[in-house]
């Protein structure tokens, strides 16, 4: 299973897509791939304009995609991708538009038993958890079922960050995933900050950025990881 | 009908529930009112320890509370409530303790037909509304289905807040309330900024609080109403 599982698209002040770039050149190849992209998590931009803002950096980059919106036959276009990619946006639009087209399972089939690589940044790293439990996103339609992909045996908190903006009293990110922690007592999350992601290949789990992973588990002080770190702890 | 729906419980460095406690006392009345206590959005505090909170605030303004969870019979507490009060914390947590103990239609019944007084804040406050698809909370557990008390029939967002943290690159609030009225067309969304609250009597609703409340419709460029302004269209 080869999966690539990015914090953000974008940092503050750059291009869309810019930071991660390279990362996604090395972790498709060198032979030109034409990856699937999944673009349900668009809500206020057209699947169109979106595959568009996409197809552009990967073409920088020396691959291409095409939106799965384009087929008549989705879960057929899963079974035949090169490789899978799933973009951010709203989570909860996404997983139900999975799940509205069944293609839960042909992702599943084709990432686990057929090695197709997989990347989602933001909501699409989400995507590849057993659950949408740790999004950060506004539920602003029922997912038809909170359970996602399972790619990974824990828990990804994208965008993690560590204050509230200033003057603000409600729950800092950390005091949310306490809550996650309590009520789903089992389960690894991992805070991803900005700039971060996981590379997932031969069976080994690694984080790529500058910036320190948070580690969360219930009855355990939550911990900082760095990228020179052992993270394999999280795939058992 | 009577409802008095709150922001948040606390403002940043001031004490628990301690800006909002002269509201409740003129919105309870003259006569100390003992008020059925909701604790359901309670996770990483016990509800002991978050009933003792809240009394400790009721306490200090002539009234008092006593929660749902010593009771062993929860809907007859309900019907039985001279006051209804909905605390913050998880709107997750307490929208799946209220769809599992049946309390939706026993709520409604006091204050819709019985003119119960109701006070919520922050997960409280979202009850209130038609769904709980304007929460800013972490989706920790599954809410048996996401329709909420509808005792309003637009939604408000608590704690809204203006900007992100410095530095970071996610959706802002507004990003994230637009992608809420691309699905769900035809719903007003109420930015209720910290230290403000809707009081609804008498047929009427009005804004109480320093800060305007910024109003979402789809199609309509969100715009500021200050607490002198109009809101009664929000009940239509």
């Amino acid at each position: 299973m080869r999966l690539l599982l990015i914090s953000n698209s974008t940092m503050a002040g750059e291009e869309y897509l810019d930071y991660p770039k390279n990362n996604i050149k090395d972790f498709l190849g060198d032979k030109p791939v034409k990856a699937l992209f999944i673009p349900y998590a668009g809500v206020t931009v057209s699947f169109d304009e979106y595959e568009a803002k996409v197809k552009a950096k990967f073409n920088e980059v020396g691959h291409d995609i095409v939106s799965i919106h384009h087929f008549e036959d989705p879960v057929k276009a899963v079974e035949e991708a090169e490789a899978i990619v799933v973009g951010g946006g709203s989570t909860w639009n996404m997983l139900h538009l999975v799940h509205k087209n069944n293609l839960t399972e042909a992702i599943r089939k084709r990432v686990i038993s057929e090695n197709v690589p997989y990347i989602g940044w933001s909501a699409g790293s989400n995507l590849a958890c057993p659950t949408i439990k740790t999004t950060n996103d506004m539920p602003i339609i029922d997912p038809l079922g909170f359970d996602a992909l399972n790619l990974i045996p824990f828990q990804i908190n994208p965008h993690y960050l560590d204050k509230n903006p200033d003057g603000h009293g409600g729950e800092t990110r950390e005091d949310r995933i306490n809550e996650f922690m309590v009520v789903n007592t089992d389960m690894y999350v991992a805070g991803l900050r900005e700039g971060s992601m996981f590379l997932v290949e031969n069976g080994k789990i690694n984080l790529i950025g500058k910036l320190n992973c948070r580690i969360f588990k219930n009855n355990v002080q939550a911990y900082e990881l760095s990228p020179k770190d052992d993270f394999n702890f999280l795939l058992k």
